[in-house]
């Protein structure tokens, strides 16, 4: 593996001091900002995040944030899901498509108010695509990266954690809620979520400058607890199913081919861009669509380019993440196939740089 | 320097498996692709850069292409440069903003037709903004990322080299300009244009079969002329003058603040989005600039943040891109200077890990 250079352009977070601190081993760049992905080892973290609590430095998960009249219709035209009945202080996580149903992000929309929301990306500049909208609709909303860089606390000890830092009401926020909660006399948005299966919140530190104070307060709090500075781990995330925009979809696909079938409501949200493209998905149904995929054999190197699938010859889809998994002994992967090869059980091959494997289409994900 | 981690999100490009073989030591991430910082090392690049000639894996510059009868509106409404006089065969240095004259961009137009244009990206996902304007005005034109890579061969030599491989004609293609020319049977976009000073072309590689085979052709014809792997080089595109879009200019700034106020024909550019904004600008000033600024002392770290600028205990300004020069034995840097102190020869004092040092406000980059 080749390094990464240093450069503005490739940003640095509020947590970075504490990351470099902590030993981090290699980076990858999302949303052009550094995202952690190695500290001790892939599979060390791994062990560590399903057994104990990590404090997860995902500033690069930025907000695209939207205040004004015209705000909750501006959401609505970014996504086939209904918005209607979602009231402040929710948490829903949406397809975000454009004209041709093709998927530009899969964020979790972050309702503050009426009028005011945030959108906390998967990696490409949606803020792009959001103001350029607003622009040619004349929409009146003001739209803007705001200083809010998330921190995830994430593991089974997770709750016990985030209780000493921010109190005990702290228990009571349920999955995908959030409440409000203090730190040294800030208001931060604490949600029950984050991109692991293993239990956890999502703090949105508003304000660089509590970034390090918060994670030096989550670390103290956390000597017993053996926490430690952690990252999406790509092991934890395959096996969960837990899908990453740019690797397991990009603009190429619409959310059914991604299994998001259930967050279009496409009949009902009125006013979505794509809505005339997904109403026709939806009447033909998907001819490709995201599949937990075993592979057989050793332990295969990192997919850094999709890996055909083959059947009698034929290319029917492809893997774009995969990893060993200690805990399932097997290589775990997901992958897009094609519907003549989707049903579970079906066996195809994939090309792989450790050669042509066999590899079986599964029902569900390793949870 | 931590490693970087692959994922298929981080994508190769049609020369990845060139720029391994190469030796590539590290890398930066440039539009959610791979780019190439070190081969072996970057001041080793740098001289061999100015005495030989290179080739540079700049897939990363993605195209933006704009198809159909509303391209050339849609174009000017995208930047303050006036387009009306470009004919089809000329390249064209834009500045791209938003409705507050903010920079989205700093690319290259290719005009391949009246109809058929190419913005050929700096680091920021632009089509999403293009396709989001189109969207919103209903505008007739088509907006996708064809299978275009940019190769790039730049250094005194790079002529000599390009002649041996799509004839002496190509020698004829004046600056900013291009021709067509072919390669394996395939008609190629090659224009005089690149990231550096030292001459050269960069080929727009339409169809990535053709990647590695061009590559190698540049590699085989150039033996004698010393030809290598290379990439845009951080000490020399200092000395140049040449700004990177992240780096020493985000959407923050006007185009007027990046010195690139000779490119915005506000009063002419009828239809581009950010005109009101930017005529205000042109009548006020900007209040401050980017400047060429010699920085004192030994070799200075990376420049991984930016470095305040301090005068009289306020801050004026800040350096966003800095390198030692061999050539000119000191501490070559790009920063955004207040008005107060951006006068050539003023000299302020600037923040570095290294400490605080003095650093000079210079009236030319060191070209």
């Amino acid at each position: 593996m080749a390094l990464i250079s240093p450069s503005r352009r490739v940003r640095r977070t509020p947590f970075s001091d504490g990351v470099e601190a902590a030993g981090v081993k290699a980076y990858t760049v999302y949303n052009r900002m550094l995202l952690p992905t190695v500290f001790a080892s892939v599979q060390e973290d791994y062990r560590h995040l399903k057994s104990a609590v990590q404090v997860w430095d995902v500033a690069c998960e930025r907000q695209v944030e939207l205040r004004g009249p015209d705000a909750a219709r501006l959401m609505q035209m970014l996504t086939p899901r209904d918005l209607r009945g979602m009231l402040p202080g929710r948490c829903f996580y949406i397809p975000i498509v454009d004209e041709t149903g093709g998927m530009l992000n899969d964020p979790v929309a972050v309702k503050l108010a009426e009028d005011r929301w945030w959108i906390s990306i998967a990696d490409s500049d949606l803020m792009l695509w959001v103001k350029g909208i607003a622009n040619g609709y004349r929409l009146d909303v003001l739209i803007d990266e705001p200083d809010v860089s998330p921190l995830a606390v994430q593991g089974p000890q997770a709750e016990v954690l985030m209780a000493r830092v921010f109190g005990d009401a702290v228990r009571d926020v349920k999955f995908f809620r959030f409440g409000m909660f203090s730190f040294q006399g800030r208001s931060l948005v604490v949600a029950r979520s984050g991109y692991s299966k293993q239990g956890g919140y999502e703090i949105y530190v508003e304000g660089s400058d509590i970034g390090m104070p918060l994670w030096n307060a989550l670390m103290e709090a956390g000597r017993d607890l053996d926490v430690r500075a952690g990252c999406p781990n790509l092991i934890e995330r395959i096996e969960s199913g837990l899908l990453s925009y740019g690797n397991d979809m990009t603009d190429d696909n619409t959310p059914h081919e991604c299994g998001l079938g259930k967050f279009c409501d496409t009949q009902t949200a009125i006013g979505c861009i794509g809505r005339d493209a997904l109403l026709r998905v939806a009447k033909e149904g998907p001819v490709q669509q995201v599949r937990a995929i075993r592979i057989e054999g050793d332990a295969v190197p990192g997919c850094d380019r999709p890996w055909p699938l083959i059947a009698q010859g034929k290319a029917v889809g492809q893997i774009t993440s995969a990893a060993w998994s200690p805990d399932f002994n097997m290589n775990v992967a997901i992958g897009m196939v094609r519907m003549t090869h989707w049903d579970p059980e079906t066996v195809v091959q994939v090309q792989t740089p450790a050669g042509m494997l066999d590899a079986t289409v599964r029902e569900n994900f390793w949870i």
